[in-house]
């Protein structure tokens, strides 16, 4: 009578804070597991295979989108990025909740052909605070950080596709209200049907 | 800027508990508001006017019904329930959030006439154990527990037109889930236009 797990697709610019996000949410969550991304893209300073991604190359990449063994894939800033479906799969039907930290063009394709990701928007305080942030992580050239920032106005856009937006002004407060929608979705009748069967089922015997 | 309240719709059958979950609930929430229903009934051993029920003659709350002073109303067991409308209006627009401990016939009557209610429906483990709950309230003759046991069932159907369904096996629990919805329903991209638009608005100026 497991109930199948929570697939929360948190998204938002680069620069919101996704990755520190993330990383508070596992450490708070044992549950939520951490779908880990396939990228084209050359790692950064400090980034490890099969543990920030899996770096991969890009003709082996192009067959595992052509055999269907990714749940999403798109091309940013000319890198490929993707989600492999197995894991996710496996992960849902053991009943543990997994999260994608993935961008706005993956989080729409996971909810238009998976039809069961929670899409979950993450927005930073400002604007203004974004630019700073990004500038401050100093991985970016200017020329970067004046693309990313454009792509944020047009991803913006995107936020009404999705269910839930979380900003970003203090992490621990922006990992409690991702826990309370992870919490809150468990209980939402469409996917409590074997629970409520279970409990006026009772009555019958 | 401040977004418009969250109305939370606490029901179930008589004796899952629904009143010491809204006490505690109200304990650890507080922007949490009690909307004290008017009645018809006469008071049981303890309860006080204006604190549990407003209790009314019946003349007075048919004319509440007649000036559509209520926001839902129903007779239950030959007396009459009923919201008044005017205090959740205002508590909603300051922000402050506010729960109804209605049954289900009133639940359906928020949903479709107020169209802003989230209705959560507060499960016993199971039947037995209701029935247990009922006795050791030993508030009801063996006849109205009876009535009861079977208004349970016919309740049970209309779960479907519920959003929420939370299992109350531990009151600590189901009082965490009930805020995590609350939390969660505050996150819709629905109810945060104001604050996104003010955050995307920066980039313009």
């Amino acid at each position: 009578m497991t109930q199948e797990g929570i697939l929360v697709v948190l998204s938002g610019p680069s620069g919101t804070g996704k990755g520190t996000v993330c990383k508070e949410l596992l450490r708070h969550c044992p549950s939520l597991h951490y779908s880990i991304s396939a990228t084209t893209r050359q790692p950064r300073l400090g980034e490890v295979n099969g543990v920030n991604y899996y770096f991969t190359p890009q003709d082996q990449f192009l067959e595992m989108v052509e055999q269907n063994n990714l749940l999403e894939w798109a091309e940013v800033y000319g890198n490929y990025y993707g989600t492999p479906r197995k894991y996710v799969e496996e992960q849902l039907l053991k009943g543990y909740d997994v999260v994608l930290e993935i961008d706005t063009q993956g989080a729409l394709q996971v909810k238009e052909r998976f039809n069961k990701g929670i899409l979950v928007f993450l927005l930073p305080p400002s604007l203004t605070e974004l630019e700073d942030r990004i500038w401050k992580r100093g991985t970016d050239t200017p020329d970067t950080i004046k693309r990313r920032l454009n792509a944020a106005t047009a991803e913006f856009d995107q936020i009404r596709n999705y269910e839930y937006v979380v900003v970003n002004d203090d992490v621990n407060a922006a990992v409690e209200k991702i826990r309370a929608i992870i919490l809150a979705e468990k209980c939402r009748v469409s996917r409590s049907q074997k629970e409520i069967e279970a409990i006026c089922a009772i009555h019958n015997t």
